[in-house]
């Protein structure tokens, strides 16, 4: 009776992780949650109220598909700051990077057409891609990011739609696409003219070290599409993101927005704009990056006291870890839960399965003093 | 390269209308959207304000695919109050109507699947249909809304996954289905075995006559899923929408929902459940009610001095007429849109095209005085 799409498909795998989570007393590494203090909703609710009184009756309004124009405009500058050059007409916001992810596939997804990503990556991106019963094909990353002979001889095997790749500081495993890799991926994209998505919600969550180019920094080809998401840095609540198209995929992308929810919330636009416009953004990055600078610090502390050999970010919301051979992370996990800590087993970011030993930690979503005591929690449970 | 779904797929027809309709001076009876008095942003400036402050942290945190709980306890009473009886747990908040239409083909459809739609119908909801190559087959409809002999014809034949009904002020044509259809409508539900799509933005616009129960109070098939929509009541630029369903289709909505775009805008729901709460609702719609039934009067007394055969709604926001056999509404248009008013060629609502004669107009969106003007324009435009 369902369609198709479906098969195989029964909801995210880490959902039951999600209702243990919720249970009180709990330490969560699980999600990728903000913290609690980096949403501001004194501040937000001065915004909220601002804007509609100058512009409710716009705003309030049935919308434009392509965005509400002051989002649009602050966009441009955001993004020209980040290395990404891109005219208003160029840019359209979605209610966050799933969004993207998901106007994307239905412009150009047939099923069994190859999606190329990272290997481990993004479930709720592999989710949104597997409803459009593409064919996933994934390719092997390292400390510096996605291997780049991987990617040229899996681009010239598979011939895909779409590679999908998070570049710095990736979810999962926190690690960042080195400078190198970046250009040589722009190159791919120009050589093969193959659609590369640079999905980007965690550059500005940086600890330590320089920024580095994006990926579309070095496009020759138009064929980078950025994505960028206003959920880390201001709220994800608001659903508010924006991608970068042109040409006639931009058309499709329109028209697929245009059929799936007609435009976004132009309040949660408008209020995204206002906090861009009111230069409020840089110092909240400033004051979120030393909080979950420190959160970080106390998470790699405590798994250098246990001993697990861990990715090393310098920024984002995530490490990954990688227990001795034959552990089991899904076992670990249980164990942890009795001691009132949780996280994602890593098996459920690989495209296929596998991987039992590692796992995923999220420092951003509990104080120092809670890693701490977490971290404590679940080096008992490992010993066990 | 772009996907087969987009095989045939231009855009919205009416785009250039809506081009035409932003000319300054141009009176237009072509969009369907709400009147700028009726949408109160001192009232929502406030609102915002007000759960930003009180329920912020939650708000502006990622929130639950299945909605945002207060939402949901308002969304009973007020489909209660409707006819429709659903528990918390079988309602589900989408980003309008538009988005619980997408996301009930991307649970159901497969390529070639049938879904009977009236015809004419709104265009926005086939746009989203054949964007999953579903096979639309039209079903007339007459002054008691869609022919029921023909449904069950239609039914039998082509053993539909969806009906899409819009039973009361139709859009684009104004009519409501009667009692007696209701009934029919529900026991072919049952008989059939078919899920009926019962979408009812419109309900509470009604300026004369007594409501009609809705088709979901004689379901006893579970098969009836309600949308009901918060965008031609309080705001279209929010884009919140609410939808009953239960059971695996549920599921499959809600993971359809996640892989969309993870959940609605948590401020735009609280909003809209605080606007709820606070009772604001009730005296609001008998406001616009007494705005647009004047203004539906208006346009209706001009359309009977001019002579032209058209429906007599009684509520909603469309009335829809039919010229002379041989007349071409959209060189009517051309020649009106010089004199500064336009509407929409009734062509474009119907799933095979034709039926050149036939033209929408709405009447919410202008005063009655421009309304007067603009049937003069077009009195003027017809005589040429």
């Amino acid at each position: 009776m369902f369609a198709d799409r479906f098969n195989g498909i029964t909801g995210s795998a880490i959902r039951d992780i999600f209702k243990i989570i919720a249970v009180p007393g709990m330490i969560s590494f699980a999600g990728g949650n903000p913290a609690a203090e980096a949403l501001r909703s004194d501040v937000l609710a001065d915004i909220a109220r601002d804007v509609l009184l100058a512009d409710g009756k716009r705003i309030l309004q049935y919308g434009s598909s392509e965005g509400y124009a002051p989002l649009l405009e602050e966009a441009v500058k955001f993004l020209r700051e980040r290395g990404v050059e891109a005219a208003a007409e160029n840019i359209l916001p979605v209610s966050g990077s799933t969004q993207a992810i998901d106007l994307l596939c239905k412009a150009l997804i047939n099923p069994g057409d190859t999606i190329l990503v990272e290997d481990p990556t993004f479930l709720g991106a592999t989710q949104t891609m597997r409803l459009y019963q593409a064919n996933l094909v994934p390719v092997a990353l390292d400390d510096c990011g996605a291997d780049i002979d991987a990617l040229e001889s899996a681009i010239i095997k598979h011939k895909p739609k779409l590679v999908y790749l998070i570049p710095t500081f990736q979810n999962p495993t926190g690690v960042t696409l080195s400078l190198e890799r970046r250009k040589a991926v722009a190159a791919l994209a120009a050589k093969y003219d193959a659609y590369i998505i640079e999905d980007d919600p965690y550059r500005d969550l940086r600890y330590a070290g320089e920024p580095l180019p994006p990926i579309h920094s070095f496009d020759k080809s138009g064929k980078i599409i950025y994505l960028s998401s206003f959920s880390k840095l201001i709220s994800p609540g608001l659903r508010v993101g924006i991608m970068t198209c042109s040409g006639e995929l931009r058309r499709k992308l329109v028209i697929g927005k245009q059929s799936t929810d007609i435009h976004n919330d132009q309040l949660a636009q408008a209020i995204v704009a206002e906090y861009l416009k009111r230069g409020l953004l840089p110092p909240h990055i400033e004051y979120i990056c030393g909080l979950y600078g420190e959160r970080m610090n106390a998470m790699l502390a405590g798994l250098a006291e246990m001993g697990i050999a861990h990715t090393a970010p310098a920024g984002g919301l995530f490490v990954w870890c990688s227990l001795p051979e034959g552990s089991d992370a899904l076992e670990l996990l249980n164990r942890a839960v009795k001691k009132n800590v949780a996280f994602v087993p890593g098996t459920h970011f690989y495209v296929n399965g596998g991987h039992a030993e590692t796992l995923r930690l999220n420092f951003s979503n509990s104080s120092a003093l809670m890693i701490e005591r977490g971290m404590s929690a679940l080096a008992e449970a490992l010993a066990e």
